[in-house]
This record gives structure tokens, sequence and C-alpha cells, in this order.
């Protein structure tokens, strides 16, 4: 059973690619003709997934909107893990879930996660501590991908707050340092950094030396990409995984969304590729 | 539409009890017998709800547990959601899934809560900010269960970690302090704090005033009641929702299961009884 860290590294060699598409189905925003169709949700990230693949190292399907479907959602959520899972099994396939309970619990979210859907790597909230995520931090073939610095405007408010008597340390810096430091055993833990904070991403980087960020915010969230790669890129010109869902899954609203998606995707690939070789 | 403040009145009126049931399946541990029937952990959950509904305000389905049996395990969720919604629907059913993402995805996130299993509340993250939380915060109707001080033994990692300059103020404090005073406007947040953590909980509620807890961490995880109740009750003696999960569902484990967690509910209530009347 190979470890993590060489798993992501095998993925991002594929197509020397850092990009991430994030499968966020809503009803309302899929093509029209898809929704005549079995398994709607299914078929939708099947052709986003056949057209884009060329460019990624992983994809990213958030379990928020597949459980809005309710039983039929996680049903068409598990296909298009299989179908990743069959067709792409060299590409990372992460669920976006952000999740954290306590250990019990985290078990059975373990099992839905790893077991039952059989993802590569999770999200997950880091404020119940190493000792809750054991059962997630104990699975040395997958990864642990925990929230520090998130994309959405409001982040700061618990994030950004100093945690030192000077002052100068933030709390999502003090979660990217014990992570780095005290969670990281088994070589398998990330960072969720945004995109919309390049700065922070940079404080971070500096903090956890090569462990892989994850990066969601740009594109719709307003991030930029260069920023983005300046500041978290490692030195060997990896260590991110940069993830975009809207603005590529959403590129075309028609028959041809699939090829819609397929031109965006290969244009951020294609911007992304000037940094890194 | 009631606002959920009168809700939850309502529900711990109903029988005069604090207590919530939780209901955490795991198929290793449920009787032998209902690992024949159909919808065996909806049938589990079905006569665990008949035989304790007099004893108590609440039941409280942890998400993890249903999404660790996949689709299956939705479908039996919604199920149990539907049932006591409609025969105990004065009792409150609160969705144990500690969510917490960007505003988009907890729009996605509530829907599944709120509309397509139908809860009455959901326990959440903080991490993420007010601003991201809206789509749970401005549901009038449904009650916001936010982490605060949690009941595992490692929760202090971050939660205790101080947050001002004289080293006097934890995160859970400052988190507590936040949502009683920023995110209540429609007074339908409660905060989470576990019954491992007495003085806290004792803290916590100097802070909030009368802003309902929900506390685990009786039974199984070493909780104790009196020191839960003597450190959390309001001053009308009520504020608290003490919710007990394996040592009620697990407390026998032959065909008279639902009858020993009836005697085992009646205890804990009896016991709650005489520090409430």
């Amino acid at each position: 059973m190979d470890k993590f860290n060489s798993i992501i590294k095998k993925a991002w060699g594929v197509h020397n690619s850092l990009l991430c598409v994030g499968i966020d189905p809503v009803l309302s925003k899929l093509p029209k003709h898809l929704l005549e169709v079995d398994d709607t949700v299914f078929t939708f990230a099947k052709e986003i997934i056949d057209a884009t693949h060329e460019y990624v190292c992983a994809y990213k399907p958030n379990s928020a909107f597949f459980e809005a479907l309710g039983r039929d959602g996680i049903r068409q959520l598990r296909m298009i893990c299989d179908y990743i899972n069959v067709e792409y099994p060299d590409l990372l396939l992460i669920l976006d879930a952000k999740r954290g309970d306590i250990g019990s619990s985290n078990e059975a979210y373990a099992q839905y996660a790893f077991d039952y859907l059989g993802v590569d790597a999770v999200t997950l909230h880091p404020y119940l501590g190493k000792e809750a995520n054991a059962p997630f931090l104990n699975r040395t073939d997958k990864g642990c991908i925990f929230l520090c610095k998130t994309s959405n405007p409001g982040s700061g408010e618990f994030q950004n707050i100093p945690v030192d008597r000077a002052g100068k340390t933030f709390l999502y810096q003090h979660v990217a340092k014990q992570i780095c430091s005290e969670w990281n055993d088994h070589e398998n833990c990330m960072l969720v950094v945004g995109a919309t904070y390049p700065e922070e991403l940079k404080e971070v980087r500096d903090i956890v030396g090569d462990i892989p960020i994850l990066v969601p915010g740009i594109g719709l969230q307003g991030g930029d990409l260069e920023k983005t790669l300046s500041a978290g890129l490692t030195s060997s010109k990896k260590g991110l995984i940069i993830t975009v869902s809207r603005s590529i899954i959403y590129a075309g609203s028609g028959e041809d969304f699939a090829q819609k998606s397929r031109e965006e995707a290969k244009k951020i690939y294609s911007h992304i590729t000037k940094f890194t070789t």
C-alpha cells in the first residue's frame, strides 16, 4: 500500500499539473438538457471529468452539494468516485467534507470517506485537536487536509486572532505550526489556505516547509493565480493543489458545457505551467 | 412559523426534561436479532425512540454513523427523522453533523439538514466565522449549535490557547463571547460544551447568559451529571440539553434492548429532575 506522500507526488506527475477541479453540482446551474437524463449529477460530473482530465492532478467533489440531494445525491457521489478510481486511478480524489468530531464519530466519517466512497484524502476541521483526528491521521495511505486560513471574506474572525502575548502569531499560523510539527507523523497532513489571502499563504508556506497546501478561491471568489503561485510553490515548484470549481464546471451552460469546461481548465493549466516549468 | 427559541422551550416543556438521546448506530453493537430484519438501523432507532420518548426533550442522530453506511444509511436516517417529526413533533430533532464550510457550501448543508432531513437544529464548527455561517443563522426557525469546548480529552490543544495578552481568555471563551454577542441576532444560537469539563461549562454559562448549551459527554465519556447541572443550569433551571448516547442506546444487547434503554433513560431523567424541580 503506497503512502499518501507517494500518492500525491504521483498525481502531480501524471500531467505535470497542480490543478484540481472542484465538483460542486447545483441542479439550478446545470445545463438544462441534463435534467432530463437519468443520474443527472453523475452524468454532468462524468462529462466534465472526461473533458478535463488531461489538465488536472485531482478532482474534489464537495459532499455538501450531494447531501443536499439526499440519498440519491450520495448514490451519485459514489458513482462519481467509482468512475474516477476506475478510469483515472492515478489522479488524486479528494472529498471536500470539512468534517471534525470526537474520535468515535471520526471513525465513522473516515469509513464514509475512505471506505464507502474510496477517496484518497478528505478536508477536515482542526478545532478538536490531534487526539480526536487519530482515525484520519492513522490512515497512512490517506490525506488529511486541515482547514488553516479559509478563503471566505469573514475567515479572520477567529483565524486571525493573536494567540501569543506579543500579538504576532495568529490562530491560523498556530494551527499550521501544530499540524506540521505534531500531527504529521505519517507525512499525510495537508493544509487549506485560500487564494484570496496570498500573504497568509506565504506565511504558512514559510512555517510548514514542503507540506502540500490545498488552495481554493481562484476564480469566482477572486483569488489571483500568479500571486498564489508566487506565495505558495515549494522550491521544487510543487507543493500546491490549486482547486477551481465553479469557473470551470459552469464555464458553459449549453450542450457544449464539457467542451467549455475543458477550455477553461486548459487555460488555467497553461497559466500555472508557465510558473512551474 | 415559530422561532427557534419558542421551539426549544416547547421541547423542554413536553415532559419537563432536559435529556436528549443521541442516536449513533454502529452495526457491530446492535442487538443481533435486528441484523436479520429490513431497515436494521431504522428499526433499532424506532424501538429506542418509542421506548424513551416520555423522558426526553430531544433526539440527536449523528450523521457520521449513517454516512458510514452509505446511501442506505442516509435513507434510514431520513426515515428516522420523518418518524420523529410525525410521531413526536414537539420534541426537538437535532442533527449532529458538525458542518462548517464557506457560505455557498453551507447553503447546501443547510438544505441537507433542514429541508431534506427536516431537523430543528444542527451542530456546526465556528472556525470560518459568522459570515460563512449565514445560511444557517438566517433560518430563524432553526437552531445553530456551535462547537465551543468539546468533550474529548484532547480538546484543549486549540480550544484552550490564550487569545489575549494577559493570557486569561481562552479560545473557547472567545468563541462563546463572539457567538452570544455578535451571531445571535435571531436568538437561534446554541453552544456545545462537554460534560467532561464542568469548570469550563460554568465559565461559558457566565459568559453567555441564558443561551441554551448542548452538553455531550455524560456516560461512557465520563462526565458527571450533578457537576454538569450545577455548572450549567440557568436561573430558571433550564438552558441545557444533556445528551446521552451510547449508555442509553446500548444499555441492552438482547431482544429487550429497548426496555433496557427505557430504564436507563428513566434513571437519568429522574436524576436530572431532582435538580430541576
